[in-house]
């Protein structure tokens, strides 16, 4: 019996005095987690909100909750963390949900699914519109608990060798393009590539691929692709504002102090806030580097957008007749993203178009 | 000495095994603060993010940490929250740092100023690009130390009696309009009123103001403006994306174990994010009631936008030239927003303008 159970059995009252001293053996107990995540260290953003997460639970708690992040491939592969947590390999990993789409497409939902909410009205639906409670439903059959631990803000639409101007200009492409984005290229024509970050440039630059996305100017400048592929395209329809999680092991997050899963969860919106911040700050700067040095930029035309987003609607309402699952979560998130954007329509985005064009010179 | 430093001193290696049982009594020591809140309980959303992180910051410590939320006047006036904590009245309070602009017009950076970043790109700023750092510098003179713990999206431009079509229209117009904003107001012929939320109501009723702005549909439906003004005007260009504070003692702050600045940094950031997602959802709700109940939506015209925003930039040059805290902090938001709005053109806005399409039916 835990000694909160037996002070309510013995009938103690709960004063902040009474808990004081003698309460902390069990609620402050010393833990040494590990963390592996599906980035390399390279990408300081994302494997950073890891990082920032790991150090937070360590100051919030003076070093006695210790998790350990790693790399990409140094304990888990990087595409493996949601197995590796469902197994109890590891207590918990840094990933992002959608990678698992191959498991169930209901995934997706964690992370960005095309045509989805923003990076803000995702965040909203995930704590207040009861996407977090829908798809921690979900993850318990992989025994896992989510807890959102970073943002990328909107993605941008990847790099090609050649102009897309049209959408018969997709057809054949082979893309490498991350989850269930493919699945909608697939549509369009393309032909989708699942291909490992680091694995990318060399597809790219032999001619493998002829196309490939990553997040946004900041990674994808790491990662190469400009010296190959010029033509840059936004949006990333496919992730409008993705985020990444902290998988923990079901078993582990309920065998903690409830104190600890409170400081788990803060510790995600700080790393998500982090994160997010970091783009906003480094993602500009990445893009101008880049436009100097000669990437072409270009947004994908409205019929390409149009075409895109049928192809999406298609595809989530056929998947939506026989899984139970992606219907209730899509069904959730979908009428949270409507909601919000019908307002943002109003103050939000009339403020942005005026900053947009005062912050231009 | 602290323990720490004890150990330091001697020499002792800070493994975790080492802090785990006897740092605790420094460590966690119990705590009873009171946080004065600038907002009655009624404003769920503002009162409701103060609640929050005292919530949290209870949970995060099993109770040892304890701070209980009061309403504006409960004990403490809504509008001298600042005083309060700089003279150690209380040891934090919960307010919007522009309402102090009247001691030094630095204060306004803590929440908006006119023509400012957006929600995500000012907590970005204050994350990532020294704002909270430069504000703290500031804060020093008043004893005090800010944390982010609350914001509410872009917010709308008021409830006027009669409509605003021109930048002529704003002559003699009486308005409740919050902090620095009321600056701008005046210097375009407009009378700004400082009143306090639950005085608005009466004063727009008789016709002792022609004119009244708070925050947002969700909140400002509570406050009963629709009845009497009908014409609600967008966007709030004095508050792209307001923040709250929780304001604390200094001392107070400088004393705490490293860990609780911690625990209370992390609780502002979740207080911050659920706030922000609160507004989110409820407003669209508002605003709908609103327009069903026979308010009138309106833009403010391009010329008034862009007559506020020649006048603001004006008033800032002048501030600049005579107030160095002032011009080192506007120079610090104004990069970073500058920096940020340039890569908010290609991917999120693209995106977001999409979607708002898409979503309207």
């Amino acid at each position: 019996m835990k000694r909160r159970e037996f002070l309510k059995a013995a009938g103690v009252g709960l004063t902040s005095t009474a808990i004081a001293a003698p309460a902390i053996a069990q609620s402050q107990p010393a833990l040494k987690w590990r963390m592996p995540c599906s980035w390399p260290k390279s990408l300081d953003t994302l494997y950073g909100a890891a990082e920032t997460m790991c150090k937070y639970v360590g100051e919030m708690t003076d070093g006695k909750f210790e998790i350990q992040p790693f790399a990409a491939g140094e304990i888990v592969p990087g595409l493996a963390i949601v197995d590796a947590v469902q197994n109890g390999t590891v207590e918990c990993g840094h990933t992002a949900s959608y990678y698992y789409f191959g498991k169930d497409p209901t995934f997706g939902f964690g992370t960005s699914v095309p045509f989805g909410p923003n990076a803000r009205v995702n965040l909203s639906w995930m704590t207040q519109g009861g996407g977090s409670e829908a798809l921690n439903e979900f993850y318990k059959k992989y025994n896992a608990y989510g807890i959102p631990a970073g943002n990328t803000g909107c993605q941008m639409g990847g790099w090609f060798r050649k102009e897309i101007n049209t959408v018969d200009d997709l057809k054949g492409v082979k893309m490498r393009i991350g989850g269930w984005a493919g699945k909608i290229l697939a549509k369009l024509g393309g032909v989708p590539q699942q291909i490992a970050a680091g694995d990318i440039y060399p597809a790219l630059e032999k001619g493998t691929i002829d196309a490939a996305e990553w997040v946004g100017p900041y990674d994808d400048e790491k990662l190469g692709f400009y010296k190959v592929a010029p033509h840059y395209y936004s949006p990333g329809w496919w992730e409008g504002g993705s985020i990444l999680h902290a998988m923990i092991n079901l078993d582990k997050w309920n065998s903690l102090p409830k104190g600890y899963q409170k400081i788990l969860e803060a510790a995600g919106h700080y790393a998500h806030n982090w994160c997010l911040a970091k783009y906003d700050h480094l993602n500009p700067q990445a893009l101008r580097r880049l436009i100097a040095g000669g990437t072409k930029l270009h947004a994908f035309s409205p019929a390409i957008m149009d075409a895109s987003y049928k192809a999406t609607m298609e595809l989530h309402a056929e998947v939506a007749a026989s899984n139970a699952d992606f219907k209730k979560v899509n069904d959730s998130m979908m009428a949270f993203t409507k909601n919000a954007y019908q307002w943002f329509g109003v103050a939000e985005n009339s403020y942005d178009q005026f900053m947009l064009r005062a912050m231009r010179s």
